[in-house]
């Protein structure tokens, strides 16, 4: 697939409205999904259900950094990347919710830890700066390569997200790289660091790849993970090379997130996030 | 004062570099202010200190609503926000150390707490989310006043930096004055809530509008607080009345932000903020 379907954008409101004009690498609000006239597939949506709890969980572990990063110029960029990511989340997670009539609140907010579909690496303690880095690293070259697919994705609303996280996450894999080059070809204490920061991240490299029954369903409206990791790892070699870092040889971790089943981390982030919104549901108040 | 004096811009870097360039209302870099060859006056510079430290502590405070925001969007809008301000005091404290030959990172991560300038009001804890925007809609009201007058001071740099801060504070202004008319005018319980919010706001109010030796000393450089006392009353009048709320009566907590002295909540904020910095000086490590 080398050009992707965008006809279903065509229902997103006014196109005159250049505020809220949607074109392939434009914004694509989820304000404009939550009007759109058709909804997800039931496949498509639990597919974009899987990508928006990445993107959502990611998020809640870079906002930590800011007012914790080593420099004021490092908490803004991780800041902003979080709240890219976030960005990203708030609409897969509308579109997704669009087929059952539920907002991105209301899948954010209210559902049981068993019902999250991200990827084990995300919701990971964020360890020290390099162990953020390294995630960064992965999870950002990873997402690149993905996104890159979904333009072509015969499903115009997630290619229109693609589209826009896109764009976004050039910069989130720029900044990785340029971190992982900076520490890894560094003094020997950060090199040291960068080094087992990668060996801590790499047992949740694996998941990233698994494909299963919903991949199938979902056909060429997604992009089938295990297609993705000659790439990933032909880019990330070449990083590290270039890093003077090497690529772990760890076991995996046996993962389960696409399933509901997370490790204990996953919890706690959950409750924070969520309970503002549960003590008072419906509204701010 | 209606137009304010530039010439000092004139030393920041290549002009024809649009992507440094610097024109009254446009991004003034701390990059910027770095390599900038005039340095701050010394009261000029404590002057920047108060600013900046303003700025650094309501960043904090304000970063910890991502993820705790009871919306995504509203997780996004206050993320934004803390990072518009976490900016602005990069920009004050840049230029405030360029007077000591320090970076904006030696003075927000190597001053005790008593070498802090900041006002109590930004210190104090996030409470609920009420508190948040009661504190928000007054100082933003404030900042957004006091930018104003900062267009025209006599110091080229403060003036280019608040003309930057201007146009962000304005959407932080519009930002709380929504949420205040929408929380105030809206369920009996938002109302209450929303009231008992601006009661425990308002005894920080004062500290803002007190005049000392230093604003005597740095002139028309600067801005005389009590001279924004009155428009400061006009707008939260007007805004709190057609929010059907009021204008509480309560007693001023002492203060003394201004001369370093603190309530006990900032060295819980600093330790926070400083410990990933001071524990791997001069480097990331």
């Amino acid at each position: 697939m080398t050009t992707h379907t965008d006809h279903s954008l065509d229902s997103f409101g006014d196109s005159a409205a250049s505020a809220t004009r949607v074109t392939p690498g434009n914004a694509l609000r989820p304000e404009d999904i939550a009007i759109a006239k058709e909804k997800p597939t039931e496949d498509v949506a639990q597919y974009a259900l899987r990508l928006g709890d990445d993107a959502l969980i990611l998020a809640q572990r870079l906002s930590h950094w800011i007012s914790r990063a080593p420099e004021l110029e490092e908490d803004i960029a991780l800041g902003n990347i979080a709240l890219d990511v976030l960005g990203h989340a708030r609409s897969f997670l509308s579109y997704a919710g669009h087929a059952w009539d539920k907002t991105e609140d209301d899948l954010a907010y209210w559902r049981e830890e068993d019902e999250f579909r991200s990827l084990w690496i995300v919701e990971q303690p964020n360890g020290d700066f390099g162990f953020t880095i390294a995630r960064q690293l992965v999870v950002s070259v990873y997402q690149y390569l993905l996104y890159t697919e979904l333009l072509a994705s015969t499903d115009g609303t997630i290619a229109a997200i693609a589209a826009k996280a896109l764009k976004e996450v050039d910069y989130h894999r720029d900044h990785a790289v340029q971190w992982a080059l900076r520490l890894g070809d560094g003094t020997e204490e950060s090199h040291r660091r960068m080094q087992d920061a990668l060996e801590l991240v790499w047992p949740y490299v694996d998941e990233m790849f698994d494909d299963d029954a919903l991949i199938d369903a979902v056909g060429d409206a997604g992009v089938r993970p295990s297609s993705l990791r000659a790439a990933f790892d032909a880019q990330i070699a070449s990083v590290l090379d270039e890093a003077t870092l090497s690529v772990p040889n760890v076991p995996r971790a046996s993962g389960g997130g696409r399933r509901g089943e997370h490790t204990e981390h996953l919890g706690y982030i959950l409750a924070e996030m969520q309970v503002l919104a549960r003590k008072h549901p419906g509204a701010t108040w």
